[in-house]
């Protein structure tokens, strides 16, 4: 009798057996998700270029629809490469000191989820460099504007990066050790971004026609509204990448993070809006589309630890400074063509700040707060005197700025020896000239 | 050896325990992929209105490319926020008559599947809601638009809505108690989104120009079509999201789902070439796409209860219907700029009578055609009925319809003051001079 | 006592019963995970059409831009419907010969995993045929064209596609049988794309003007580059899907794979641009997006088997092949649009050769090598060789080429009535009068 009850347990514990297994297909099967996840949201991440090309083209006069394209096309493409070979080490590596990565430089040997890390982490990268090149558009030299694409995505970046979300391996950033609040980048990613626009556009000077002779503001129309609104419905799309993506894992809070991120940018674009009717002045489209941008980039920072009410609160503000800072920044006689400081620097760096306001559970907690406002300054102080630096440099020894004959006839023909529309554009005869030579 | 039985039956049940605790993660990990699933399906569903942005402003004239787009761009923003207002409640909440949900009005705490389940709801509201837009383009004033945009998304939709698939609480909406089938939303969305479409353009009338003196018509074409085809693509591409979504969870269903929709829409286009093939007339892009777009349409309510031979069939009557349905309205002195009335009221009730008719495993079912038949019918009544009166109140109150003067000028150049492609159009000079006047 | 034992040994496998029923979840789970990858990643692959939409749209004339976007449009729609009805069973039915599947036509009945297959498939069916139309553009009649993708989709893609990934049931493609790797692609779908298209120009000549009467090259620009730019980015985004999606199943490999196809993109483009500056060019956009290109379909072989640095160099080489293929042909008189003989012919031969160099673990195995240029030839002789009596008949029977007269006019006139951009183009009265006729 007793081998019976003995085989009772060992027959039943056949089945435990099958559960151990099936443990073990659990976690795979998680990781299977995540993956798959990661993935998909670092796919989301990519296809923000597009949007950033379309933007930004479609708000530069049609001479320079392909050098501004041209000049996103191609810093994904260097910046990808950089970031695997120096920024993935600086940002992600060990980071004993809180200040830089010292180990994953060119990674050759990576675990399958530190791949799929990698690959989403780069799409980051890529979307930092892009940020600046909207405000630098249709004067700056194709070549001197990759060098310092390199450069943020290489250097700039990622020891930022390092300070709020290092590492990946062992150590931790100064600012991630302070409890600096900064889910998918609002000033990792975007203040980053908008500080270093603001540095490349004061090197480079205003574009010539963009202020009169007496100093006013001369406005110098985009060449197709379209795509601005296509871009920014693409960069729409790919932000709940973005935002919802830096979960790092699928989980259940994806929802609510998609959530805050669409009230947001909704609330952004309503914020705009209301404030152009209240100064009378007509509703553009292309401010429509900056305020939901800058309702996107506010709450980059906040979208997993905020209440959808305090998301869209966020995003409405960040409409009215996207209304307001251009028109600040105007009356410096700064000439950022898409508003890239604005809505990335100033909405970035307002996000970052309502992230510690708004803290579900624990709101206005001044220590937050103060952390909040420390990185938001180390983001202002490192990326602006960073790329000041740099740009200051790339500018004495190549020069950054087009000949003025060669802004006049547009960076296409000249920098390209292609034009985006040659049969609706005057220089038709020129560029046909310039095409066959290529050949 | 009694404690050896004992001893192993505890350690073999260890392994067990094990596997209770597996058992939870099971189901937190079948929730992680419902959330990442629905996320994905609705971020898809946002992306349409990139499609309807470009379909309905590429197939009017460039002078309101901005127009066009702006009404698409801004109803997504204020629709979303109406519908977490109002709308949710309306539709999902506890619903005792059947009529209307009372509940969860302004939700502030909601599970994270709630959230999420919201998230990719709004996306079908605001959905509904632009489907209207396309009609009316053209002659529209602008916020005349957006208050019967909060109407459709606050009210007419949300009501309807509750009918056919509440509560997600308690109590069910009638037609849902009768069995109605409109798995994705042939009628909720698309027919809805089509008779709310017929209303406003009765109440506007034809643009100038649109039919000759002695009441012949006369085309009007769109001024970019790739916009228009690009367009066609992004919404086909979203509508993958629309459908298969619409499980709410992620299950083996989904390929089958995505293929009828296909399959619908690829025979809606070769449904609509051959009628014009068979009435020797041109095989236009427009035509096609919206060919496509029907057969899409038509496919919604039945995608997951339909094999995919009468997939193939629902689409290709839906695309007759798309050749078919403008050639009535037109006769009826009925201006319909993108052909929104036949795409989506038709076609989407040809959906729902389809659903029924090609119920799997029990087609043609007199009971079930008579419910589809009556929720296809509610549909008609209701959109209309209470689209009329919105908009022949809005009308009353402040007017729906630019002046012919302004509707010459073109939209862009009168509501925003801001023109599509300065560049390439003959109001340059004009434009610029608005423009100036903003900053 | 010895019934306590047994009641324990009872109980605790109560707990184990529990986890059976969880083996059962974790296997239905993973089901429902792998078939929202593959839609997810079908998906991405459809949105493709878009990207060579506007790619070939965006190289061509304006005049000739609908005719273009029409033949991918529909191209898309009827070689669905056929590899449905054809493709799928010669491709994947039961295969014993190893030369092509004989059951699963028409299907009717299958279960969710094989529709889900089916949908993928398709959207990969449709990818080769779409990849031949751009070499074609701006002279082949509408008609003609989709016969010959009708071709494509029911007979010369899916038998080769038999040989290397067949079956999904019984039997062994011979290529497969002998280990040819192509993981996602490069020669099953872009080569084979690539020389059907190789044979379609051939026996369609170049367009006129494309050559001097002295046989000197003319470059005729394409009429929209941002588009160009923007069909590139969707490809690639869609490319993700394409690659990764080969996996058929979420695991945890698709990190690697993407961030392989990533990198091959990257590098394609700086390659294009290296050998540019080398020879003393200037970066066109169009050759930068082509390179890019390039770098994704050398990379789509060998995605899941190379490690990311030979990844890198993968598409560094196909990049320089997109620059030099071009001239390659063009000495030979090949005129060749969008140059996709050599972005999906030339490079997806060199990309399948890189899998069988690069195999990670067995690098330079002379074996694989070997069977790795059988599969490139084997490719090389039935594409073109079919394809090239396909087309020699159609032309035969009803003519492939449009008349000189509607070549010059633009087959959006003479094949579709319909303009792109009547506002922007001089023909505007000429379409409105057809438009017209058409109502």
């Amino acid at each position: 009798m007793r081998f019976v009850y003995l085989a009772l347990a060992l027959f039943f514990s056949f089945f435990s057996a099958g559960s151990v297994a099936s443990d073990i297909s659990i976690t795979e099967l998680s990781h299977s998700l995540n993956s798959s996840w990661i993935v998909l949201a670092g796919v989301l991440v990519f296809f923000m270029q597009a949007g950033f090309a379309l933007v930004e083209s479609g708000m530069s006069r049609a001479k320079n629809a392909v050098n501004v394209i041209m000049k996103n096309y191609m810093d994904v493409c260097v910046c990808s490469l950089i970031f695997w070979a120096l920024g993935y080490g600086l940002m992600f590596g060990t980071n004993t000191s809180g200040w830089f990565g010292t180990s994953h430089f060119l990674p050759g040997e990576l675990s399958d989820w530190d791949w799929t890390f990698l690959f989403f982490q780069m799409m980051f990268a890529a979307t930092t460099t892009t940020i600046a090149s909207g405000a630098m558009a249709e004067r700056v030299h194709f070549h001197a504007y990759l060098i310092g694409a390199c450069v943020i995505a290489g250097f700039i970046y990622p020891v930022f990066g390092s300070w709020a979300w290092g590492s990946n391996y062992a150590g931790e950033g100064w600012l991630k050790a302070m409890g600096f609040i900064d889910f998918a980048g609002s000033t990792v990613v975007h203040s980053m971004g908008g500080w270093i626009a603001l540095a490349a556009v004061i090197i480079l000077g205003p574009r010539l026609g963009r202020f009169s002779p007496t100093g006013e503001a001369r406005t110098i129309p985009g060449h197709n509204l379209t795509m601005v609104a296509l871009g920014g419905f693409i960069l729409w799309f790919g932000w709940f990448g973005f935002n919802a993506g830096s979960t790092l894992a699928a989980n259940t809070s994806l929802g609510k993070i998609a959530l805050n991120t669409h009230l947001a940018a909704c609330s952004g674009a309503l914020g705009y809006m209301l404030i152009s009717k209240l100064c009378r002045q007509s509703i553009l489209l292309t401010g429509t589309v900056n305020g939901s941008l800058g309702g996107l980039v506010g709450i980059t920072a906040g979208c997993a630890s905020m209440e959808p009410i305090f998301a869209m609160f966020t995003g409405l503000i960040a409409g009215l400074i996207s209304f307001l800072g251009p028109k600040l920044l105007t009356s410096f006689k700064i000439d950022d063509v898409v508003d890239a400081i604005s809505v990335h620097g100033f909405c970035g760096a307002w996000g970052t700040l309502a992230a510690g306001l708004f803290f579900a559970g624990d709101m206005f907690d001044l220590g937050r707060i103060s952390v909040q406002l420390i990185g938001i300054g180390a983001a202002l102080v490192w990326g602006f005197g960073i790329a000041f630096c740099t740009y200051f440099l790339i500018n004495l020894l190549i020069g950054m700025r087009a000949s003025s004959l060669h802004e006049q006839r547009g960076l296409d023909f000249t920098e390209h020896a292609e034009i985006g529309y040659p049969e609706f554009q005057d220089t038709r005869a020129i560029n046909q000239e310039a095409l066959n030579a290529q050949r």
